[in-house]
């Protein structure tokens, strides 16, 4: 069961690490590079948990780098608790920040172009997007670790 | 273990099933009661999720009512697993649909009286609301659910 692709201190895990700290960084940069995201409350929301998240994937992937590249790290099932616990809350609020800023972006670009010029609209749905792919990699790094967790 | 509160068949159980019902329920004709829900995405992505979620915490709800007040049911894993997964995934999808149709009801509150009347506004907002709640309670339930599948 240690060899459990996914689990905490594998490469696989590094790889959903890695995926998580990019898209994560990506959607806070595309939007805060303008700074006309103080208008709607759903970007803020976004942008704070976007500042969450870039922090603990991030933390999490220097630990992965550490296990895999220098010595083994041993499983402890308390702190395997946490970053499951961790993990699923931030899926949690990244899929809730990704479809606000979804929604709130959608109904700004079919609002017309004078609530919403092309450039800043194409960067609000890439910020999405990006959300979205780091809530999808958040869930399959939780799910992974979650099925290792019985076995400790 | 198998007097664990909430897992699947206990009374706590029902209280959560029959909380999810209600307020599905509630979200779903708040929001069908009128007839202008086609003209938002959000809104009718929101309308599929609780259609989708009413009928599954009814079933849920009648199974512990007979194993509440009739005959106690033998818990079986793979069951177990099939209902923590789809309350998982159900979950994941009425947050989705309560972000969007808040974020979404939120500009348009905002964006003046012509694109939302006073009475729609409030009927989408307590729609958002009714869906929160019943995110809440799903989530509740799965994770009751998932605290005791590795004694199964």
């Amino acid at each position: 069961m240690d060899e459990l692709p996914g689990s905490l201190g594998t490469s696989a895990s590094l790889a959903l690490r890695f995926g998580q700290t990019i898209f994560s960084t990506a959607s806070l940069l595309f939007m805060c590079l303008d700074v006309e995201f103080y208008s709607y409350t759903a970007f803020c929301y976004l942008v704070t948990v976007m500042g969450l998240v870039v922090p603990w994937s991030m933390t999490l992937m220097i630990v992965d780098v550490y296990s895999v590249f220098f010595r083994y790290l041993p499983r402890r099932p308390r702190i395997t608790t946490i970053i499951i616990l961790g993990d699923l809350a931030l899926s949690y609020l990244s899929l809730a920040a990704a479809c606000s800023t979804a929604s709130t972006t959608y109904l700004l670009v079919h609002l017309g172009r004078s609530y919403c010029p092309a450039k800043l609209c194409t960067r609000y749905q890439l910020s999405a997007a990006m959300a979205f792919l780091s809530w999808f990699l958040s869930l399959g790094s939780s799910l992974f670790n979650l099925w290792l967790l019985p076995s400790l």
